[in-house]
């Protein structure tokens, strides 16, 4: 189809302008930003780069309606979460828009929230372009990590502590309580619901975790689905203190099950969940007061079918199958999409 | 929204699959592809890299029902034609796709347009995501070109000659055939109708134009428009010669409106329109036997203003003012999406 130009130009002239009034950040890789037919990132020997892709519809990963402000922070959080867990910093990105039409309050609040989010990170807006569509937000984060630094799900060695930073499951709460699931007072649907909207890329802990972590990731989809990732690429198993998940105060205030649902099995916290000998515990404890808390969940054992062994709450090691038994126990909420 | 694995994760498998069924190119510098966090690409300090993003929209960019395999073309050729125009060999690329349902005939013939093209240019799928959705295709191509040999939009100078590739307008007259704006018998239709689903990146020739070409730009919105593209960064302006337009038999063969429409006006061809000194005509002349035919349509002139002055049918120039209404006078062919 021959591009009609218009108002989707328009838009685009929008984003330009706001990718131009962030600050210049020095020494950035960016030799071309948005106005050509692509943008263009100096080499640097020293470094690699790191590439990730999100796609965020309406409906599906959104509700209908959702804060455009808090949008525009999440679309581009879950991609610099990505390059976070690679410890690579950010560079730049593309964003693709589909809009169902022109709406200049909503373009004002999207690109206010996530401009915020990329002047915090010195992370421009380098290319990509915006078109009439069903809502569809896509982004492409690209991040530089010192060469031979980056940190890979593959390697993940028996002995290995297992780590999250943060608490987990905050996110799943305020889900729940929006889909009725379970009840949330105000004042607990207002502490949470925040880390389902705004999730705070860890890129800090990410950068600081190179040469100190063995693999890594991002807790997008929950924990024990995303730590399975680590053990399939690095080919080993894991033992899991269900105890010792990091929760909220306000997650600590539901029941079990709840408990359970959100910190093992919800997504979206965008926490890092990682892996290190034990040699680095103390290095990791002093990592936890300048940045966020750093709690050890478990380790890593041997076993080339990856397994998740349970640590119940009385403290008793659950074999796999009864582990699997507990999980399935625990999964009545059905995990449907918005 | 959390996650629900299944049918769009195994989709993400069947893409992953086939990335991987790609022959390995040697000294590709993807360092790590699908399955992690991020995609890594080695550095190369002779090399920057160029970031291009595109999304094509159901009932925007292709008509609902479009031929699967053409898709997957396309969506990757109209990236690559970007890195093209750039002067930038391909290096890997991106793919977030939102598909209404899980159909696997679809994925197949989709899976087979995307891997041909992207085994023809060595450019594997590094990364992405699948999900539920309105049908929307977005890729992010990334390139490599040698630091500071980029082709930019930028470097037109007063005197340089402005060169097309190829024919223009057979994409737009298999467009307006197709909505019925004006007749065209079978064979006339067969002989374009590919222009349109299927257009070739000029890949080899935007390398070749290294060093020759001062600006450069892919032709996706029309000639007048996006030659308007090089004048307004270049701060030049511009004579084309009407009749000397490329153009193919069976667009020779239509009348003097539709050619105008379709050559001058008409988007989709994604043959590059770029401008090099007339020292560099021999040069120019002796890579159209082996790539494709270059043809010389004008000359750039000055003029901070950017504008565009026609020679005539009859060889006539005509000043500013007389080509803009002379442009207005073909433009009655409304541009509606499909």
């Amino acid at each position: 189809m021959e591009s009609t130009l218009g108002e989707f130009d328009l838009i685009w002239r929008y984003f330009k302008a706001g990718s131009e009034s962030m600050a210049q950040t020095p020494n950035s890789p960016v030799l071309l930003g948005i106005g050509d037919d692509c943008a263009l990132i100096a080499p640097d020997p020293t470094q690699s780069l790191a590439v990730t892709s999100d796609m965020l519809v309406e409906g599906r990963h959104f509700f209908a309606g959702a804060n455009p402000e808090w949008l525009g922070h999440k679309a581009l959080a879950v991609n610099l979460s990505d390059l976070a867990a690679m410890g690579a910093k950010p560079v730049g990105f593309t964003l693709a828009l589909a809009l169902p039409e022109s709406n200049a309050t909503w373009l004002e609040q999207f690109s206010h929230g996530l401009f915020r989010l990329a002047q915090a990170w010195q992370c421009p807006l380098i290319g990509g372009d915006t078109t009439q569509g069903p809502l569809t937000i896509c982004i492409t984060a690209i991040g530089s990590v010192p060469a031979g630094a980056a940190i890979q799900r593959s390697g993940a060695q028996v002995g290995d502590d297992i780590w999250v930073s943060g608490t987990l499951g905050d996110a799943r709460l305020a889900l729940g309580a929006l889909r009725h699931e379970w009840p949330l007072d105000h004042v607990q649907l207002e502490a949470v619901v925040p880390r389902m909207h705004q999730p705070e890329p860890r890129i800090a802990l990410g950068v600081a975790l190179r040469g100190i972590a063995s693999a890594a990731l991002d807790v997008s989809d929950g924990l024990l689905g995303d730590l399975r990732h680590i053990l399939t690429a690095s080919q080993v198993s894991a033992e899991v203190d269900i105890d010792a998940l990091p929760i909220s105060k306000t997650l600590a205030q539901q029941t079990e099950a709840i408990r359970w649902q959100c910190a093992a099995r919800g997504g979206d916290d965008y926490e890092l969940c990682f892996t290190a000998p034990a040699s680095k515990r103390g290095l990791l404890e002093g990592l936890s007061k300048p940045l966020l808390p750093l709690t050890r969940i478990g380790h890593i054992t041997a076993g080339d079918k990856p397994t998740i062994a349970l640590r119940d709450a009385q403290g008793v090691l659950l074999s796999p199958e009864q582990s699997a038994h507990l999980m399935q126990s625990f999964d009545h909420f059905k995990s449907n999409p918005a």
